[in-house]
């Protein structure tokens, strides 16, 4: 019984993370993979074990777009069938297949098909913002930590813990505390949206606004679908008449997803596309630099310790005291629940 | 099912551990707890854990009396109830409370009541003696150690290990091994008394002595009350005439306690009050360097040695070959995990 | 039910390991055991806990041909008798016995008996030959391995990943894979052998033969007995007319034996006779730095993959996909399960 949702996309990695050459390992949901680039530069992913004596294939070297296991010589092509064997006649067993998983490329990440049903690319989530813009309007980060990925998806889902936690360059000034989000369910995905006012503004956009460190009307919207993806659009106006949302604002389209490594630890993947300053490609690392800060230095520690109190014991058994702002939170850990729960008992 | 005796007090931290300002953590019985001194100065202890999201409070801050937690600004008055829900309407979920713990400040320890009962004060043991006399006159320390707490206890409780084990700071030279120890058992506790004599005496009194070198009769009271308090009185002296007790020789009056972290480590305290050259504060250097040279370097290798064969074995499963040196020990062995199966049993 | 074949000899140590002085600590099988040489030189091993507060004994130190524990004197003679109890009365308590391990010194090594019934001297493998020649003309080493031993069996048994995973020191050139090898079942135990042509000849032979470079043929014989020896023979010869046999050839004659340290991690011990340039002992050095640059550099960071991705799974259990080369471990795997199968009915 998988403990985690299956038959879905998940991010494996950052396209930038698999070079064109060699061999790249990851763990998804406690399953070893290796990936690499063919000659025309498509991903591929495949389990990362041998069948023949259980090597991991990373451990191995590419021949052409194959990859050869380090111990035997076993070769394999890219859809996982052994199509060398040197050793005796040569005859190929028939066992001799390595599983394969369904990656695409898109939005800058390379998500990766887990589960047993035919990959459906039309349930791959629509994040074409990140690509529409300046090539250099967008970054993107990869930022693994030891904990369980639904404490990373409970951050994102209720902002209000930026009131508190986080230091000066995102804070929100007390400003989402007092409020009761607003929770939209639709397509059987989870949205929360809070709009707010702070003087100075947010300081990703104050330099950016025509009055820096005067009153600003901001927004954020998180918008969660399972698995484990979050699409957050964040902005600031100082015009009056100005609707909330990306285009009207100094904003921001970001995308937060998790992929769980084990119970233990999770691949956090983060983009972000902007709507100003974009053709400074070396703005990108001031970007990626103030999430790092905010992320590993400020909520990271935290998650952490939380996860070291809870282990893998489920959320509500544990009967967390629960305030306003846990709505959108508490509705995915649900939603999420019922279907890993609904696919066990299929 | 508590493994730990229960409804009982266990030292918590030195009172010099204690600061003024910020928030001490240390886990006793598996229990993580948040520790603080009030404006007052007077300490609190509450478990540390957020009830909301289970963040250690002790990654919060301080806002005079209480304590707000790091994630989501909750804030919790001294006796760990929510007194400050920034979030919504700011009413406060009832269920929004942090387990406190009992504190007494006596002796230069703090000491925690563990337990569902009402704290019983009356039932602090006395080590008064520690407390009167000059005052530097008496010195602290505490040593950690990855080892189960009764083999601390038994170290202590056989003292025949001296002759064996331990250098020339504290040699009792071969003179304890030959005895068989009086026991005493009196309100629930027990002693072992042992009288001997030795040239050189032993070094920590030796110069203070009329004739450093020449023989001195010796005496060593070793008294253990529950859970975990040895009460150890050593003394020696050069005239026939005195009685063997803490007045009439040159002696010292210790407390040895210790207080589970978990099942595999100890928190490990100790007091000593000395009876000549009672107003040399820097001497208190030398007295506690001693003990460390003893405890840390001699003894801990030895218990962590035999904490990694037994680990949480019952000692007695393991048919221990029990020597008559061994009659303290093995009586508060006893004692204990009777005292500690009568709770299971309510 | 003991999961190691017991009853039955495993090398303990080299000879040189065991110093003329002090204690040596090692695991066996999951037991801790200190070993020592008399005066006399011989090696005695006993169970590494002292029977009474359960104290390694390697922790102690050696009073002539006896150990006296560390932590409270008791002294026990190499029969694991105590015959000193310098408590009380000094009675000596009937139980207070080590268990002690029949040891043989022989080829090099120190051999352990591992098991309840009487030692069977006879039953100790002959590898004579690695005593007869040069005493220059051997060499032994010690490498242990995080993995599980069997492991290491099935790397010696199936030499085809030579071919592909070890480098130019060793490299058989791809001969070996493409034959199916001879596999022998004779008195309890499994041979295998190859032999090849290749060109150059292997590097370990290559300079002591006529013509360095020029193509020769070569032999290797492996044979596996219970539990973990495998003797291993190889040669080279230009002459069209020589035997393939040690005698007949630039040979060395070699031992490879394991013995468990735990489920989890191997002591792998290694020694190796020559019939040529024997009297420099200084070679032996370049003898055992191939064999570390194999077995430790190229080997070992497979060997310890496999251990992680297997753990203590049942090889046959994972659905091996097996090749012809196969023949000779996997012939091998099966012996030792079905006689530790029967050690555990009986």
């Amino acid at each position: 019984m998988p403990k985690y949702l299956m038959n879905t996309w998940y991010v494996a990695a950052l396209s930038t993370e698999l070079p064109d050459e060699g061999l790249f390992k990851r763990t998804f949901l406690d399953i070893p993979v290796v990936m690499y680039r063919k000659a025309d530069r498509s991903p591929v992913a495949m389990h990362d074990r041998c069948p023949h004596r259980f090597v991991p294939l990373s451990m191995g070297r590419r021949d052409g777009d194959n990859v050869v296991c380090a111990y035997h010589g076993l070769r394999f092509d890219c859809s996982g069938k052994c199509n060398h064997n040197p050793h005796g006649n040569g005859a190929i067993p028939a066992a001799a297949k390595v599983r394969t998983y369904p990656l695409i490329e898109r939005y800058g990440f390379i998500w990766i098909w887990m589960g047993d049903a035919a990959a459906d690319e039309s349930a791959l989530p629509d994040y074409g913002p990140l690509e529409q813009g300046h090539p250099n309007g967008v970054a993107h980060t990869y930022m693994p930590r030891p904990c369980h990925y639904e404490l990373i998806t409970d951050n994102v889902m209720d902002l209000s813990h930026v009131d508190h936690l986080h230091g000066e360059i995102i804070t929100t000034r007390g400003q989402l505390s007092p409020q009761v989000p607003k929770l939209i369910e639709e397509d059987g995905g989870v949205a929360v949206h809070w709009k707010w006012q702070q003087t100075p503004p947010i300081m990703i956009f104050n330099d950016f606004l025509p009055q820096p460190g005067a009153v600003a009307r901001h927004f954020v919207k998180v918008s969660w679908r399972a698995p484990t993806h979050i699409q957050l659009t964040i902005g600031a106006t100082q015009d009056d008449n100005a609707p909330l949302d990306y285009d009207s604002c100094t904003s921001q389209y970001d995308l937060h997803t998790c992929t769980p490594e084990t119970e233990h630890a999770t691949h956090y993947f983060f983009a972000t596309r902007r709507n100003h300053h974009e053709e400074d490609g070396e703005f990108n690392r001031l970007k990626i630099d103030g999430m790092h800060q905010a992320f590993v230095d400020e909520d990271g520690p935290i998650l952490d310790a939380v996860h070291k109190t809870m282990g893998t014991s489920d959320f509500f058994s544990l009967s967390p005291v629960l305030i306003s702002s846990d709505m959108g939170p508490v509705r995915v850990r649900r939603l999420l629940k019922q279907m890993i729960d609904t696919q066990k008992a299929s």
